[in-house]
């Protein structure tokens, strides 16, 4: 005999499925919702329902978007000639918090992992060349993970962009701000040091040495 | 502007509603979400609706249930002179997987607490008192939390039943099994002392000393 009644268990073991979150937490969830409001249970509901019905990628730079091109394409106030090529949707509001980029996005839905069968082909690589006919945009930068994926997918980019003139970047790797010396890796801080800057004036100078 | 399209944005505050589950997690499911097949999204809301309609009390001890009466309280096995009171439903749980308790259950739906406004009237107290009525049970087992809420709802309890002839007991608090001496705070080392219980040929007998 089960412990809890059927309805319950199911509810459990759907929260279960959810990313981050174990049986404990499902159990919790669980039995929040049953003892809330019905209003509360049907909100949480409706906007699942909605986001999946109403949720599609932005036909421009494959985010999220509910209608056919996303605010962030369509923001006139943004720099037309500079792409940051993420991994997920995610990313836009990462990078949107640093404040310091003002251009356009592409999502690329994943980066290549030859392992797991990911190849250009399942990421959205075409739909990012189609974006570059116009010759209007001039630089991308390369905002993928600094793991081995995304290493690999700012290489391969590199490789298919620079020939058509395209300027091709990546965020600089090193130490955390506010980190820690003692605690960050030797790779990271072999990076770090390969790619040092030279003070001038107690400022930071950009280029490196 | 949003970084987030609106029905994204929804579906992440109404994520982020739900207990432990915070900004960060909210966000990693919402985009889980708009990831997986509708089909998986579908599961998720018709648990939660099925659950919400079908899942009352169980109208003899107030836990969760599909039916008027629970499969617990229906349990033709189970010994019907026992009584184990728990705070939630959840505790069934945690009771049952210990395996030492055989008898019935009585959920109170919360512990007292003056300062929130909860006492007895807002607990399943009556509702406990009608199932003692035909003089079948003999003991009731107050497994409350050993805070100052269940030690409070606990000696209430026994107040209450005591005169009624019942035999009130609550589970021992001591130290954890499996765990280290020297982590055990003193509250609990004390009453672990106090209740000590005697070793004979190398076993522990339940008496105290």
């Amino acid at each position: 005999m089960n412990i809890y009644t059927q309805p319950v268990q199911e509810l459990i073991d759907q929260f279960s499925r959810l990313p981050g979150i174990g049986a404990k937490s499902a159990q919790r969830i669980a039995f929040y919702i049953l003892q809330s409001a019905p209003e509360e249970a049907e909100r949480l509901t409706s906007a699942i329902q909605t986001a999946k019905r109403e949720v599609k990628f932005c036909s421009r730079c494959c985010n999220f978007s509910s209608e056919d091109i996303c605010e962030l394409c369509l923001d006139q106030s943004r720099d037309l000639n500079i792409i940051c090529v993420v991994e997920e949707s995610r990313d836009i509001a990462v990078v949107e918090r640093s404040g310091e980029f003002k251009g356009l996005y592409h999502v690329l839905h994943g980066a290549m992992n030859p392992i797991e069968g990911i190849g250009p082909d399942q990421l959205k690589v075409k739909e990012l060349l189609n974006r570059l006919g116009d010759g209007q945009v001039n630089e991308i930068i390369v905002a993928t993970s600094p793991n081995i994926e995304g290493e690999a997918t700012a290489l391969y980019l590199a490789r298919l962009l620079n020939p058509l003139g395209l300027i091709v970047t990546r965020p600089a790797s090193g130490m955390p701000v506010g980190g820690d010396l003692e605690f960050v890796d030797e790779l990271t801080l072999g990076r770090a040091l390969t790619a040092r800057q030279r003070l001038t004036d107690g400022a930071t100078d950009a280029a490196p040495v």
